[in-house]
């Protein structure tokens, strides 16, 4: 059995560890952040909001708020209830919020890149 | 006397604004951050805990406490006060701490113009 290598350069520890969140806001205030796009990932999931809220320990209420939120500054809704026929309608996820999830996972993970640069070059 | 000009091409409002705010972590958790960045500039400004507390509306324990986190957690003490004396010793920015000071606006700087890069590039 081999055994186990000790690295003769010692590896630097990071005295800084660059953090930070994002969020976008619309017209309103706060408009799009890592909340609201993971409620939209669950309507989409669960097809419902009663569900997707559940999920995330938030109430019916304030789901409902953080969706009213989005979609009143929205250029088009993100979330639409589909009326009842066969199978009773549910909730819905539009392309426009769909983009809206793709456009904030992008922003992410830009934003990691550049806290990934900024701690390569921090200096300290 | 030349009459106001309206632009032809209508600027467009842009649908949401990219925000955030960064702070960087040391080995014991928060490290340096906006209060902590502007409390040390405070401190070369008064040469004085208590007066660079007040101007803050902080606590001077706060103030203590924020302080002590930074000068443990930096490779040197950002804050040092120095003995006695003539004119009676008073507090003082090390040259660590400068350049902490220096390079948290860098890393704000850098975060400016990233949030404008991705507000252009947005797609909504």
């Amino acid at each position: 059995m081999q055994k186990k290598k000790k690295s003769l350069t010692k590896r630097r520890e990071p005295l800084a560890i660059c953090r930070g969140h994002i969020w976008l806001d619309g017209s309103e205030g706060t408009f799009l952040g890592y909340g609201r796009v993971v409620l939209l990932e669950r309507i989409r999931e669960f097809g419902s909001i009663t569900k997707a809220a559940k999920s995330m320990e938030l109430s019916y209420r304030r789901a409902w708020v953080l969706i009213d939120s989005m979609n009143r500054q929205a250029p088009k809704p993100f979330v639409v209830t589909a009326a009842g026929g066969k199978g009773g309608g549910g909730t819905l996820v539009t392309n426009e919020g769909e983009l809206a999830i793709k456009l904030f996972w992008k922003f992410h993970d830009d934003f990691q890149k550049f806290l990934e640069r900024e701690e390569q070059n921090l200096g300290f």
